[in-house]
């Protein structure tokens, strides 16, 4: 590979560049202490993200029309309250737990290698985040893009042509000259197949101690790191 | 106005942020000494400008399909160098002078001003510029953005409703928290017809010392400021 060639960097955010489920977790046992609530969080959170994974499978499906990342998160959390016999919320502070995801704390190594890539490359998220998520997320965990993309913009979730073609036509850019950085294989394999270039990064907890997938990579990506700030070793900054 | 409703301000770049003409003319000047040309160049920048505004208006009009400033001004350049006489300059060349609108200085209070405002409010563009060109100069010039709006995502130029109301969507937020931030007033009386708070900043050299339009107010803006320093001052950062 030619990273000489490579002008742009499109990263994944929920799990490459911030620790959703440590975060989310975090957040919950506070207001789990704060309310007197003792439950399996755990598997809560875990539901959450499973409620999202099927949001995005009835969207694809043509069951729902377009609903975003924070509708889809919503709607799961109102269900999973119910189920988890949660009665005693305020709307306040239902929709202050919805957007937890808006705080989510970055890897050790994100900020550092971001903040290195930035230098040599145009940096931009491209994440089937909602936009306001994004916007909000990125200024409190103080994340230095040049530009944000969410799939709110494509009205497609990733791995939709639409969104890496979209992003990629955006910047201006052929694909061959932007890298999709994830640490999800199914998001690389995708943006491979539309002839970007892709890089993997290991993130061996994004799913707890018992994660089972994405361990290795799944595919013949161009960079394979363990962090962000081999990546932006390997990138040459 | 309840400047704590506002959320997000959103900006006009080209003449609100960066000085387009002053730093156009310096490049256009640099290449005249360079290639031992010697012409108008002010009337030449005017022209070029010029040639934008009526590419705006074609596709407008529906006499020209979506197409965005980098390639009208492409094709307007491409013309003005047959009118002015200049043959001597490769494709390179041309494709250099053309990107000059990606490199544009900031006004004197535009980065302490940002920098101030970003603390407390999402700053985002909202311009007809192409989106590589924003992302571009917003780098080249080191513009503190939360995020990057362009028309490029929307398919018309301001003062399209489009363009703000789809800014206000991208944002997840009513057009009564978001203001939009102008020198010139036709902008500010669109985005104010949509319900977004307005304020206009003085760019009294904006076209030159003959200037003499956009020299005033001329609606009721929430606010009126002599440059983003002012503007930071009084949105309470």
């Amino acid at each position: 590979m030619m990273t000489t060639e490579i002008k742009a960097l499109t990263f994944d955010v929920f799990g490459t560049v911030v620790d959703w489920r440590g975060s989310i977790l975090a957040e919950l046992n506070a207001l789990g202490r704060a309310q007197g609530i003792s439950e399996n969080w755990d598997a809560f959170v875990e539901q959450w993200r499973q409620g999202f994974r099927q949001g995005q499978a009835d969207v694809r499906a043509g069951k729902l029309p377009w609903t975003n990342m924070a509708s889809i998160h919503r709607k799961k959390l109102d269900e999973l309250l119910v189920e988890y016999g949660i009665h005693n919320l305020t709307e306040e502070e239902i929709t202050r737990l919805n957007t937890a995801w808006y705080r989510l704390k970055p890897w050790q190594d994100t900020i550092p290698g971001l903040t290195r890539l930035k230098k040599k490359y145009i940096l931009a998220t491209l994440s089937n985040g909602d936009m306001p998520g994004l916007v909000n997320l990125s200024k409190f965990a103080v994340l230095p893009w040049d530009c944000i993309f969410s799939v709110d913009m494509f009205k497609h979730f990733k791995p939709a042509r639409a969104t890496y073609i979209g992003a990629c036509e955006l910047l201006g850019l052929p694909p061959e000259q932007v890298m999709m950085v994830a640490a999800h294989n199914y998001d690389l394999k995708a943006a491979q197949s539309f002839r970007m270039k892709t890089g993997f990064v290991l993130r061996a907890h994004e799913f707890g101690p018992q994660q089972t997938v994405d361990l290795k990579p799944e595919g013949e990506w161009d960079v394979v790191v363990q962090d962000l700030e081999e990546l932006a070793a390997v990138m040459g900054t």
